[in-house]
């Protein structure tokens, strides 16, 4: 049982202090490595391993091919900003080959866990010669996993597996007693600043997780574009997490006067304190239809959006 | 090429003078049939030809599985009370053998054009020696037919097949010069109480074109569920159509804390003045909350709810 520490009750600077310790007390005079996706989670366990190992933390950015638009460029431009050295590595062809074909969620985030832990990182591992892994898993990861609802790709010890045993290195979760209004006023203190701090939360799958059905290159760009215009109109409602998702089911449309059998886009914009319960943001009307026309405007073959409008329960934050 | 009559220019009653001319013409002393399904334009069509035709026209719902929560009875009880007696025909056996395995929409719609016209109204056509099918074909019909956007399935005549041939029979359309306004106006005038000469538009293929995928027993039952909900919920916000579409995907969803892998229906509801264009209908936040909420509560499996934001074109105003 994971004892919660709730954001009212976390005091920062004694929390830093201690899992610091942990982490020089784990890793010894090794090597340890992590990786950066740009998240919330992943940026604060980025800050507070450099602060335990400096230089002897390794922070890697796994290019997937399922990331955002632009977003390896961004993270290691932001972190060299704050003193930290990230590598960029590339390692789309090997996670498309282990999604082709792959249709069930429950499916697809394995492949991803598969992919991430075993072949990337047990290569990236056994050529640095680290034996342990530095990760941002948060509680309500560990819940929702436990309790069957989604496989979170970063959770192991809670199901009884061992990473060591499974994959040749132990991982480290030093945030995993805290939800994510404690990480991010952990980060806060740790010196994130508030634009990296307050971003919107991003699944572990990335953009597998917001396509029903196949993973393809092609249905993750269409996806991506779709993404690049909820972020680029939905901060400012103050909303929790805002996301884009393709749909499988085709949808008919029409262009130019004539049929066309298209996709459809589905918006979920979300508000929330910790992800446990969420309510749809209450949009404007405007914004809405704003959305509707740019998505349906940029994005090729899509010609049907829609907002989500139920509550987690019985939904869930993501769709897959 | 079809002159349209605009409802602005159309003359109800010398509209009806000269219509009942023509089917008297064409009926000549034979007899005609006439298959009502409840909405507008088979409504007002069939006060036409019993204003032409007396008890020579013959009015028959066919029960086809597909349609909404007790309307067969609801609509014969309606129209007995105006004096025409409607034959309630049992053809769902039929209908769901022909749509078995079916998943794509033209498909869908064909399976259901061809029940109709070939085996179910063949047959009651040879029974009763009737020579005529009378038809509420409108003019939005033929445009979306001809244009190839959807195949509706009263039309024939503008596709150049000729029913005579392919059916045994003629089909008379009186009101294929006419939009959805227009013919308000004529049912209006025909002496069709408020209710029913402003009800929302129902497709065709009914309940079939309410669900993305294969048309079951089991997954008809499901958006007829959902259409309930809907259609309880959505008069009197001044929409001009509202509707729930099941979808095929599935999503995550979590009932009892457990994850639960379920279905997703879509909210349409929009504002137009004769389907040509669409935008949706701006409703309260607090109406689509309470949608979600009394659909996955209501609908067994249904996990998630959606409103479109998309205006047609580029969306139609059915899914498929």
């Amino acid at each position: 049982m994971i004892r919660e520490i709730t954001a009212q009750e976390l005091d920062p600077d004694s929390f830093i202090a201690e899992k610091v310790e942990e982490i020089r007390h784990s890793v010894g005079d090794g090597l340890a490595i992590n990786a950066l996706s740009g998240g919330v989670d992943s940026s604060t366990v980025t800050l507070l391993g450099h602060r335990a190992l400096g230089e002897r933390l390794n922070t890697v950015f796994i290019e997937n091919g399922l990331m955002r638009a632009g977003e390896a460029g961004q993270v290691s431009e932001f972190f060299r900003a704050l003193g930290v050295t990230v590598e960029v590595v590339d390692a789309r062809a090997e996670f498309f080959a282990a999604l082709k074909g792959v249709t069930d969620p429950e499916a697809k985030r394995e492949a991803i866990t598969q992919t991430f832990y075993r072949h990337v990182f047990g290569r990236l591992v056994r050529e640095r010669g680290a034996k342990h892994l530095l990760q941002g898993t948060i509680l309500t990861d560990v819940d929702e996993t436990v309790a069957g609802i989604k496989r979170q790709h970063n959770v192991f010890e809670q199901l009884g597996i061992s990473p060591q045993a499974a994959f040749g290195y132990r991982i480290l979760e030093p945030l995993v007693q805290l939800r994510k209004d404690g990480v991010r006023k952990l980060g806060q203190a740790l010196g994130l600043p508030k634009e990296l701090f307050q971003r919107i939360p991003f699944p572990g799958p990335a953009l597998a997780a917001r396509v029903i059905g196949e993973a393809t290159p092609e249905r993750i760009e269409t996806v991506r574009q779709a993404t690049q215009v909820v972020e680029r109109l939905l901060p400012g409602h103050g909303a929790f997490q805002y996301l884009a998702i393709l749909h499988e089911d085709r949808v008919t449309g029409m262009r130019d006067g004539r049929r066309e059998f298209g996709q459809q886009i589905e918006v979920r914009c979300w508000n929330s304190v910790d992800a446990r319960e969420a309510t749809p943001t209450r949009l404007p009307f405007e914004s809405l239809e704003q959305l509707a026309h740019e998505i349906t405007r940029a994005v090729p073959g899509v010609v049907s959006v829609t907002y989500n409008i139920a509550s987690k329960p019985p939904s869930t934050i993501e769709a897959v």
